[in-house]
């Protein structure tokens, strides 16, 4: 009897290591840092981060930590997005998203919204564990990025942000979700369907709140950003949201149940400009893009700025770009006498918040007054107009400064392009 | 007594069961598959892969499972490539790297050729974990990534091919690792350092083998990949290799013991344009890109071909470029007398693997017999010459076809540009 009792406590003791070894493999890697140091030691996660300060590209890397951003949208695209940013050691993540981590058992159809296990499978790196089915994506999605990087505060919200409470919540966590109660500083799009873009523009229309889209062509092989300042660059609403060009007939894209491609590959890419431009833009390097497409079939990059549209149909964005106007005009006018109140910076009354922009090194842009109608060549209109109700506005599209060269335009072409500069 | 027996025993089976419940969260996530099928339910993990076929990106994309690719270095850019070409279901992966997986605890300096601790902390994804420390990292990325795709196959060597044996038994895997024995069908280079490319460049300029070098510059902005056909381009030696300008001084980046900056965006975005030209080039759709550079301050893709040197100091490339220089004029004669043998692709003799290029659509190539010495604008070269022991070699670069502009170029200097075309 006694001899029995001590087999079952030894196997206890075994089972109760073997069970403590098993948790070893996904426990926190590490512990809270206090401070981001530069350090060169193994034990410093951040001294290559740190090195580009030492490098002269950016002036100081522990500002990334004061910072917090938006994702909504946690599939391919923003995945990836999420775990840059955080092995970045961004200061906060807010992510939205209602879907489920589900197990692929259940044979359920693709549709095109659909962000199903298959998706996740094949496309959304070690993210989702087979032991999370049952639970809501953000809240998986924040478990594994706090095992890599306990640094980072998270907040997650497992709703449709289209819906109106939700709406009003969303706007809510923009407005007061940042550092010490603060508004955010970035709300960056990786949803896949339009009326979540529209909710998203109208929430960043409305709180004056810069943001970055971003999108995937449904073939896969073509994507961008597109970096929306209210009032200062076309909103959402002011011009239909554009692809680069490929070859593939919309129409039968568009089709109910047909699943759309992906590639790991071009989600990757387009989650890496991402969060290129949104470090970019917050610590304060390089020049921010407005528009980056990406042609995987050429590679090709077009690159422009979009103005906003004077007959946009959220009014909310005449508003913006009323106020833009005239914040530009009293910087015009304080550089008319520059003896008197020089450097300093001229923002409109309702910019509570202090956001300031990152100019791109574009000449001649307000002299401009008649933007030309034409795109970038390579890139094309990706929705038309869903309910054309009022008269057809005329989108007002021009594109500055860069001039991307591809394989299909004629040396004739260009020579065009660069003498209408 | 029998109570406490009964107590432990329940005890042995609650272990039981939270062990088993903890395995599950690691153990292989499904099944091998058969063969890839595009029917669109949960359970098939290639239907989005498999949707390429149906938009007409590529022909067959089963193919993928008859190509085996070489990864040379597991650690920032090489750990995302094999993660990426594992769930495109590529048919087999050979992975080189002579490093081990280690834990933060030792304080070790970071030299520029160490792949530390911290850097696969901030840098590697999800890939390795604390129980792997100790393990080399070939063998811990194989754990990781047959559970991300049981359906690929491995072979990993932890080993560093610079040493004479290593890079003979390299030499036979390059020859006879593919399916059947085969040679492999590409070779991908993600290592740091010079002396491993240049063993790279050596074996694959011996074995006629195609392969695409990448890199990431030390202040973390800029990155390329370049595409090497042994004869058709440039190699390795015929030029030092390229890297997009920055104004960095590169004497501070040379210094000991200094570590390089990296940032996840730069490692993913390189890693995703290397997969992606890999992708291109064996699945046989869009244009491979024979260089392709990042600039991320400046959103800019320089892109060019560079051709092989007539006085490269790797003689068995002299052999490469006669032999396909060969093949060329041999072409050429087959085409004057479009009757006879139309559609039969000339080979050379050597070409026991009967690996076939895809072209670029430039024009002009074959006519330009004297290669500009002029870069494309915004790029410069890495290295200079080590060992400068024979007179100094001109180099024979020449930059084709695309013209790619950035804010740095004016508009003066593209019209000369153009107009030199």
């Amino acid at each position: 009897m006694a001899d029995q009792i001590e087999e079952l406590n030894a196997k206890i003791r075994e089972l109760e290591e073997a069970l403590e070894a098993e948790k070893k493999r996904k426990g926190p890697i590490r512990e809270k840092i206090e401070a981001m140091s530069s350090e060169v030691v193994d034990s410093n996660p951040y001294s290559r981060l740190m090195a580009l300060k030492r490098m002269g590209i950016v002036d100081n890397y522990e500002d990334i930590r004061s910072y917090t951003v938006v994702i909504v949208g946690v599939g391919g695209v923003g995945s990836v997005t999420a775990e840059m940013l955080t092995r970045c050691g961004i200061g906060k993540l807010l992510l939205f998203d209602y879907d489920k981590v589900e197990l692929a058992n259940m044979n359920r159809l693709q549709g095109g919204d659909n962000i199903t296990t298959t998706y996740y499978r094949s496309c959304v790196r070690l993210f989702f564990r087979p032991d999370q089915s049952g639970m809501s994506k953000v809240e998986a999605a924040v478990n594994t990025l706090r095992d890599i990087n306990p640094d980072v505060e998270f907040e997650a919200y497992n709703y449709n942000i289209t819906l109106l409470e939700n709406f009003k919540h969303f706007l809510c966590r923009i407005s007061h979700g940042g550092k010490n109660e603060k508004p955010v500083d970035l709300v960056l799009s990786c949803v896949d369907n339009f009326e979540a873009r529209m909710a998203i523009n109208t929430a960043c229309n409305e709180l004056n709140q810069p943001w970055i889209e971003s999108g995937v062509s449904e073939n896969a092989v073509s994507g961008h950003i597109q970096f929306v300042v209210p009032g200062k660059t076309a909103c959402f609403a002011c011009a239909p949201p554009l692809v680069v060009a490929s070859n593939i007939d919309e129409k039968t894209l568009k089709k109910e149940g047909v699943c759309a491609a992906s590639l790991p590959t071009t989600m990757g890419i387009v989650a890496g400009f991402l969060v290129q431009n949104t470090l970019k833009y917050l610590l304060k390097f390089g020049s921010v893009s407005y528009y980056l497409g990406y042609n995987a079939m050429q590679d090709f990059f077009p690159s422009m700025t979009l103005k906003p549209n004077p007959a946009c149909e959220e009014m909310i964005c005449h508003q913006r770009q009323r106020e833009y106007q005239e914040s530009e005009d009293a910087k015009q006018k304080n550089e008319e006498k520059p003896e008197s109140s020089d450097g300093v910076e001229i923002v409109h009354e309702d910019n509570d918040w202090g956001i300031t922009l990152v100019c791109e090194n574009t000449k001649g842009e307000d002299e401009d007054e008649e933007p030309s109608q034409e795109l970038v060549a390579g890139v094309q209109l990706a929705y038309s107009k869903k309910k054309p109700t009022r008269k057809q506005i005329s989108q007002e599209i021009s594109s500055e400064g860069q001039i991307s060269a591809d394989d299909e335009l004629s040396v004739e072409d260009l020579m065009k392009k660069l003498k209408s500069i």
